[in-house]
């Protein structure tokens, strides 16, 4: 399916999701956060196809989310890590990962998020770090920054009338 | 594209893929958190095929994340509420927002989310609600759960060797 582009869209969603571009890509970075880096790694993980696979590292790549280093000269071969733009995506994965645990596990978890110090499973929640207030949907609206256009600006608009 | 389906993984994050569907679903749901409600509302905002829409929508209902009411019986049409799973999916969006804002803003940012009461920027960040500690990548780790198979273990194994 021929997908529009949504980077010309203003709304910070679209952008991401244009970035991420493809399901594969948001379990490569799951991937790269569980440690993996090579190329036969990922394609052990996710079992994909070899073709689909360099396609979708090569788009991280481009959009800056991982960065290909040479670890061996003859052949040469590449390992990919996250760049710190990848690296500020690890909350959209424990999002995820809350979300699928508290909706779609109904035979128990089987992928949980850890204190490293205690040993005790988390609970992530969204938090205003400016006021430490749990961001709720009564206290959190979305509203237009700076740099909102006109159709931007009557999306917000009619958000708040509704 | 065939995609393969994640559903038989036991990662909740592959399952919340597997559930959201494509692009679209999310930025539907992105639409109905911004109040929109009815098939005409979305058509508008996403520029979307109406088959594609009537899918994404079918889909979302499907997965319990919209709920369909008849609003007007002669000739019937009816509109689209999130459900408690489909509010729940909030922290996702919200996750991509700031991540979006962050990296793909050059300009600016459009849309925000605001403090309600004071009307002040809010800086959406992940606390686990068990310790009010931030969740930053050395503090917490990704662990097996109850329900863990074997390929599962074996995956958390590795990622807590490397």
């Amino acid at each position: 399916m021929q997908r529009k582009s949504f980077s010309s869209m203003q709304c910070p969603i679209a952008r991401s999701l244009e970035r991420v571009g493809e399901w594969w890509s948001i379990l490569i970075l799951r991937d790269a956060f569980f440690g993996l880096t090579r190329f036969d790694e990922f394609q052990k993980s996710l079992d994909i196809a070899p073709n689909m696979l360099t396609r979708r590292l090569n788009a991280l790549v481009e959009e800056g989310l991982l960065e290909r280093h040479l670890y061996c000269e003859k052949p040469p071969r590449y390992e990919y890590r996250l760049t710190q733009r990848g690296r500020d995506f690890r909350p959209v994965l424990l999002a995820l990962l809350t979300w699928g645990n508290k909706h779609f596990c109904p035979e128990g978890e089987s992928i949980v998020l850890l204190d490293a110090q205690t040993g005790q499973n988390a609970d992530p929640v969204l938090v205003d770090a400016v006021t430490g207030k749990y961001i709720n949907e009564k206290g959190y609206i979305i509203g237009a920054g700076p740099a909102a256009d006109e159709t931007t600006l009557q999306r917000v608009a009619g958000a708040v009338a509704k």
